[in-house]
């Protein structure tokens, strides 16, 4: 049932008085951003939105991303105009408390991903679209409202790309092309036509539209719902619309009207009552395809003192997750033969999406199909998450549940040189609200820490050694995040070495090392980096003459040294000598064993900074 | 003087021969991806580059970026035909000391950036034609070789977008596709058109081309050179081209050739001797146009007491900075209102580069600018540079000198909530191999430090923040980086209060609560957080009864708590009681003093935490 323009209109009046309303009782925000896009979002909401409001997580569910997510005005009043909150509630926006947030998060259940860093919005629509293309087979759309001045970011272009790539149809992308950034006009400003022009070289199907023609957008959209690929309405529109001293006016993003200035653009628009309700249509018909029974999860064996790969190990352990959890889906960033999702890939064609060299896609995507239920695993090499830091830190505000694997850690793995070196993804995964970071020394270790992020909330990093490591634990050892392993122990013990991946290695040569001269150390196998086993580090102190040395393949700030410190930072803890080894140069090229000992976090370097402690 | 094609031809040759035998050598790296560009480089050695091997460095010089860093032996091949390293040195590769490393860093003084990292080799070339054409206003080229794997990267888009904007048609890239990626076809394999359909909607010339055919190499080179806009030439080519059991072969990616197979290889490239020795031609004519004369820095004046954010300082300073030193250009990711680099902007618009919301091209365009020997200032939120932390990694690698200058740090920006909040940029810059982290509390420290930014090398960093300040020091303080200030101090201190940026303010206002009980903390401005002044921190532990507290606008995870926790970890210093406060939970919107006060980080938690260090 369609409604009239009349009606399009009256939501749209609705929807800008609201978002001026909000952000003048708020006292900040971006009013104008949200007025431009109203008419838009307002026949949007009536005739092709359909979302079961009161079950907003049902998977059936169209998707609404606001990727310009500054104006969250709009989409609360569209919330609103919906019955899913109240005037009462939409007039707390931006303030202590209220789930209405400048920017939208998943506090308020409508909301899937967060937004207000841009050009995310279409990546995450990527992954929700491969889902429900691929794996639920369900005819939803996932419906993007994007800003002009967001085509700037190079994220966007790996959307389109793979958008077409993958014949993503159900993406309907909504470009509000108000032609005003920030601080001034956009590079294209109202150059509709170019925008077309590289969405179509992109492989999409794009509709140029009046953004405030009503009937037009509601035309855009049924065409748009019908397309053989994904479809961007490029709307031109103008900042402010509806008001006259708004309207294309410079000077206004994120600014919101005094109240005398509110109260004229009110009374421009007819001071609208404010009560107009929308029955938004249900969820398109359709049931999700079923997933397959869940199994017990069989890890992959390796005899103790083969050597494996922890890389490899991940493999071994993504592809037994595949029979076990029918919800476990694999993406790279085209480095599968290397990260060794390719096991799972080869297993599970079905449940693999290799995402190609676009890393802030992989973790979008990731975040997209966990919006759909479903249990990411996205790989690449460590160093290359780097290229996504501002995807995972948006993850985390977005509450996302990922998991985020990265292989070739260190200088361990030798020739490649320092491009190819992860190096500070400790630190930046670390640092990131709520984060899981696990670093396992052994295959063993590796593949049941796989398994076990796989029901862990949150952002959950695994980092990987690229060179083969000898297996150190039995197939019944358990490796409880937050935990550690104690692998060497005696009662006179003269100080306690700590280490992980590759330098745990290193650590255990020492202990021959320093063994040889009568000298016994405790070695630690720190495999939970975050969460970390408090309790056994400061025991450990205790028990090895306060003497503790910690050796990283990475740089000294934020890995493990950095977390091995705060646990004696406590003010009730008594505090050890502490020796930290870690990569304090710029590396280059050799062999990995020449660049372990350049670096000097190798085993005569442990050994001496044990004897060294002792002095 | 054009070379024939026959000599074109028996360059290439030898290029392809010297890919295979360093690498055999070598035992790793990327002959096949050397391969399908040998035909390329070798026109392009011979007859268009412009370049003084004897004065890399020049400014006049054209430029040639590898952006796909791993054909790195064809670039050394061409270095070794062009004279400027021995055969000797080639067969060096990705051995331990040598210049010569796995993919190109500029240890080797005819490498500008390190590569390596796909799909930054484009963005750099950005930063130097910037300064090519706008501000030296020389004639020379910058040509790229890019992978078509890379082509997945969305910073490639954020150039192009760019490189059409200000009408780089000094950029020449050479797209070497040969359809084959590190796991198998790329996306487009070898649809030519298609990537020339992308390239021409974003306002480039694009020609495509047999890659092999070296007399139609030599026409687009020549057709590019004298295009009025940015050209992208797109060269079909077979990856491992020239032997028959390599050309067009999957599984030979980043595989070194077994000595055997190198043996046939070079059989059937004729066994070529390996003595062409090509005479480049000298950079084309022009002198650099000149930048002005210094003058000496006149920092911006604040009265003490007065509130002045230290953001809008920066702007100040940045101003000044542009009459002092010709060389500071300013750029800016369409926020210059936000972090004031609009005051650089509107006083010196030839030397601003406005990028739009393209973070990663920020960055890029910097280290392009410092190889052309400019002082890049490159702003945004302090959020946004996550979107760049892989391009920060990689300058590092570059070993470039860029400034970066991150506003809007931490919770105290309030309203516009998380997603706008730089909370791990600490963090993330403080792992960046020699990097200089800078966090000013104050107006005339901020001014300052921008101006000692402008001579230090490396990659510098500084926080500001968004809110209104008072300003603390008068204008004859000094600030040396690596230092700090020390601003309450008595001879019975009963504990150590470190801050900066906003909380700083929140210490000096719980030292007022504390005096009031008739308590007495030290006070510290850490407004150099790495390098950081472990002398004064050590002493005023030892002078304050070993109780530290830390508070800081950023998670606890690599910011100012650990960055003084590591001070104290050196085996011979002794250990604090520290209680550290930091942002534990993701925030949300509200009043920056609701925030600070809801995570914890305010005077009267600050005030706490002394005197629960005293119980």
């Amino acid at each position: 049932m369609t409604h009239s323009p009349e009606q399009w209109r009256a939501l749209a009046t609705q929807l800008r008085a609201d978002s001026i309303r909000c952000t003048t009782a708020a006292g900040s925000g971006h009013p104008t951003s949200s007025m431009s896009a109203a008419d838009l979002m307002a026949v949007l909401l009536a005739d092709h939105l359909h979302y079961d409001f009161n079950d907003p997580h049902n998977l059936r569910n169209d998707r609404l991303i606001f990727s310009k997510g500054h104006a969250a005005p709009l989409l609360y009043a569209m919330f609103k105009a919906a019955g899913a909150i109240t005037d009462e509630e939409l007039m707390s926006l931006r303030k202590f408390g209220s789930r209405l947030e400048g920017h939208p998060v998943p506090l308020l259940p409508y909301v899937d991903v967060a937004t207000g860093s841009l050009g995310q919005g279409l990546p995450a629509a990527v992954g929700i679209a491969f889902s429900a293309k691929y794996l639920d087979k369900l005819p939803l759309k996932v419906w993007v409202l994007l800003g002009d001045s967001e085509m700037a970011e190079g994220s966007n272009y790996e959307a389109l790309q793979i958008g077409s790539h993958y014949q993503l149809n159900n993406i309907i992308a909504i470009l509000d092309m108000n032609r005003l950034g920030q601080r001034g006009p956009t590079m294209l400003q109202w150059h509709g036509e170019v925008y077309a022009e590289r969405v179509r070289a992109f492989g999409w199907h794009a509709i140029l539209v009046d953004g405030h023609d009503v009937e037009a957008i509601h035309r855009a959209y049924s065409e748009a719902e019908s397309a053989d690929r994904p479809t961007m309405i490029i709307a031109k529109t103008l900042k402010g619309a509806g008001v006259s001293f708004l309207a294309d006016k410079e000077g206004w993003h994120g600014r919101a009207l005094p109240a005398a200035d509110a109260e004229r653009a009110l009374a421009e628009l007819g001071n609208p009552k404010g009560d107009i309700r929308v029955q938004v249509q249900s969820h398109r018909p359709g049931e999700p395809a079923p997933l397959g029974e869940p199994k017990p999860f069989q890890p992959p064996q390796y005899e103790i003192g083969s050597l494996v790969a922890t890389r490899e190990a991940y493999g071994d352990a993504l592809r037994a997750l595949g029979v076990a959890k029918p919800q476990v889906v694999a993406l790279d960033g085209e480095v599968g033969n290397s990260t060794f999702s390719e096991k799972f890939m080869k297993a599970y064609p079905e449940r693999f999406f290799e995402v190609y060299i676009a890393e802030q896609q992989l973790v979008s995507a990731a975040v997209g199909l966990q919006v759909m239920k479903k249990v990411p695993f996205a790989s690449t090499f460590a160093a290359f998450f780097t290229r996504a830091y501002d995807q995972i830190r948006m993850a985390a505000i977005s509450r996302a549940n990922i998991n985020l694997v990265g292989s070739h850690a260190g200088v361990s793995i030798g020739e490649d040189g320092p491009s190819q070196m992860g190096l500070e993804d400790l630190a930046m995964m670390r640092a990131i609200c709520g984060s899981t970071v696990l670093y396992p020394s052994c295959a063993v270790t590796a593949a049941h820490l796989t398994a076990q992020m796989a029901t862990r909330a949150g952002i959950n990093y695994m980092r990987t050694t690229r060179e083969k490591t000898p297996v150190i634990y039995g197939p019944n050892e358990s490796f409880p995040i937050g935990g550690c392993k104690v692998l060497r122990a005696s009662a006179n013990d003269v100080a306690c070495v700590i280490g992980a991946g590759i330098t745990l290695h290193e650590a255990l040569k020492a202990y021959e090392i320093l063994k040889a001269e009568g000298l016994s150390v405790r070695v630690i196998d720190l495999y939970s980096v975050k969460p970390i086993d408090a309790t056994t580090l400061r025991q450990a102190a205790a028990e090895c003459q306060n003497r503790i040395v910690v050796a990283e393949d990475h740089w000294p700030q934020g890995g493990l040294g950095d977390a091995v410190l705060d646990v004696f930072s406590a003010p009730d803890v008594s505090c050890p000598k502490m020796k930290r080894l870690a990569v304090t140069e710029m590396p280059g090229s050799g062999k990995p064993q020449e660049l372990l000992d350049a670096a000097g976090i190798s085993a005569p370097f442990i050994a001496e900074a044990v004897r060294s402690l002792m002095r």
